[in-house]
């Protein structure tokens, strides 16, 4: 089995920052990386991108809602042919910087409620990944289980990598629950590691409500912003390595 | 005698217009789009590259300050490695939406305060040129005269097209002179056309102290938000086609 | 009869502008002022002030969700917290620069997409009221006949000014239809005058199903931002005078 | 002696945070308080405004450049009526926030750049304090040691309360010497504690040229960013009680 170790890089914006991004890199075969809209800005990004490419780390855009001050986590209506030139604009800015420095960029994905929304919702999901394929057809869509992005990746000919988030409960739709509910954020570092184990193991994550669900993954997303995030990862790739697992980035995977 | 006729447009945001993109379009052979940091928005920038690619229009990107109050004209001392990723950034949002639009970035050039002070100091221009050709070694660096700019183009083995701004006044080095100087910005239709027909006829350009410059040019740069600028463009453009000369893109002149 | 007449003014935002405010206030008694967070900035805010000041007309500060890009106007799922906390930061900041300029800001609205959601939802409206009052509980909270506003403006003793939108549809309950509805803005002036004269002469509106709806208002609101403005607010003023009404803004009112 | 122990607070923006602000303000007797426009947010002010008050810590209005991104730091140029706006309108969405919690600004203080920029020219300083005291009279000016602020507040009747920055070098005219040259910050903690040592003792700075000045000083500024800030500052104010001095702020200093 071969398996992708990604997490969210780049978070800071101008004099702040979120996360131990570089030691994060030196654990991780992917790092999605913010595009100046809900967090990052071209010094940030050109900085993820260099330190990623130094460590043959993978980069793709995660895009999200032109928001900083909300992180882009709070919902927007914004018309969906408006969302799909944001989500466009951010793939190129990300690609141009990689470009530039020499890098790739291999996939995306789609950050914070701008991804709980398409998520859930096909007549969102559909124009914005059209407009990931007309941007470049060779990009990988990495994303939790969603039937809307999914489907919308198969219409549009993109090739789908499907997150693990372990240290977020999903509901039994394999969607993921919100982040107010009580333990919808796993923060006890040996709950999230056994949900590693056990996905490695059989292949099943237990949802919120207990049940048991098949889950096929490509890849596992952890979080870099919270305490303890680096050893966690460090755990978490050593329980990999331990099992019959390798860590491969999604464009070896799914080449 | 090729002349590129071109002007700033996209130069909104969000709810906010300037000038009148779509009917300019119609006698441009160039537009320089805003991207977002000084003015635009995905929105804008969009629908300008649809409809410049509607009309076989060339884009170039418009880079600027992260100034947008400023309009981009306020001068800000940036750590200059920084600004060579705001540069890249600015280039690869907009390529992205033209190539996911169909249409090509052929040019760039660098906007109000940010032209400015990259026109007359080579160890600014240096590395943010560097920037343009690492990004993408075919674009063309679109400027006014400019001794700092077009020695760093040629450094970075980057083509120039050398733009004369019919309405606004240059000093006998040939570099612009600041705004604030009255009469540094040229209102009288009538001069604007004069100073065209003279560059037109025999190659000069009157300086702000009144001497006569030799100047090659690629390309007039009309300006789209004054008013009045709609009728002027498309007087420009016949007293161009009176002439010997003809209404041809850079891309094509520099081919 | 005593009416106000307003309009939303300063909803420029850097180099761009929106209506022809300074003619607008020569027809107004009432302007409402952008706080920077939808559209307006310092140096709009701060001319729009004196500018008001030297006709004697009302100032209020009209607050938004914090979206240039956006107008206001997409709907934001915020905290009603932290929404409150960005409520009393726009109404200090224009009554700072009141206070510094000599005038004094007398009212407050709630703009776009924040008012359309307050004036529908009272678990909204009462903490953003509670914040009004407590920042100063002399200002009036002008809003559309809104059950919501109006019953949170009573419950912390806040005085109300009911507005007629007179070019926006109403339903039967008083409250704006969408924008998106055909019809629900009316471009039409001779509608619009239609409307005003009717209230002038028998205090009812006639909704967007036809109903003859009762509705007692303190003020008639304008907008500035349509082709014909300055025209019909002219036209409004005038029909108001040959009524047997007077304007005369909402603080002398409801004084 | 009385000395007033203050530290720019607040300085986060959206999601991201920095320094320890609530534990600082066990140890302050001011803090200043970032608006919105070089760090801070309304959610963020509204906060530390409430923590401030809770502990009877004074608050004062820190206002900066119009630059997140730049934290405030990079040189602006913007026409000085302009500036003066920005300053008004910080000043205030801070009193409003202060207000509404019951809480009281008592100070200002410029940020970073603008900071330097006008402890360093008068023709900037005195508008911006013009504006200062237009917007309250009773406000006072806390400033590192400079002749163009001080002298503008003595203009226009303003109190002034000198600032002594522990851990930032000086020149022999007292202004800060410029962040980039080496040793500028101070991060040796022992060093920034002799600095304050000999300050109590004898009224003197040791300059960045080794001169010995006399400071007459109201106040002594620590960073709350730096690591080991808190500890710190704790040991700053042991210092201070174990001298003769006590912690008293400005606005009981200058009654």
């Amino acid at each position: 089995m071969d398996i992708d170790l990604n997490a969210d890089l780049g978070e800071g914006f101008g004099p702040w920052r979120m996360g131990e991004d570089e030691a994060l890199l030196d654990v991780l075969s992917s790092a999605n990386v913010a595009c100046g809209f809900h967090a990052g800005d071209p010094v940030i990004m050109d900085r993820t991108v260099r330190q990623a490419l130094a460590r043959g780390v993978d980069i793709g855009a995660h895009v999200g809602f032109p928001d900083l001050q909300g992180f882009g986590r709070r919902p927007m209506q914004i018309d969906v042919q408006e969302l799909a030139a944001h989500v466009v604009y951010q793939l190129g800015a990300l690609a141009g910087l990689a470009h530039a420095a020499g890098h790739r960029m291999t996939h995306m994905s789609f950050h914070g409620a701008l991804g709980n929304m398409a998520a859930a919702d096909a007549a969102l999901a559909e124009p914005l990944v059209a407009a990931v394929a007309a941007f470049d057809p060779t990009l990988i869509v990495s994303t939790s289980a969603s039937r809307a992005i999914e489907g919308a990746a198969t219409k549009h000919r993109l090739r789908t990598g499907i997150t693990f988030l372990a240290d977020r409960a999903c509901g039994d739709d394999g969607l993921l629950v919100p982040r107010k509910l009580p333990d919808a954020v796993i923060h006890d570092k040996a709950r999230v590691l056994g949900r590693v184990r056990q996905l490695l193991e059989d292949g099943t994550v237990t949802s919120y409500s207990g049940r048991r669900l098949q889950m096929r993954v490509n890849s596992i997303l952890l979080h870099g912003d919270t305490p303890g995030a680096l050893e966690l990862a460090r755990t978490v790739r050593a329980a990999i390595l331990a099992s019959s697992a390798r860590v491969v980035p999604l464009s070896r995977q799914l080449a």
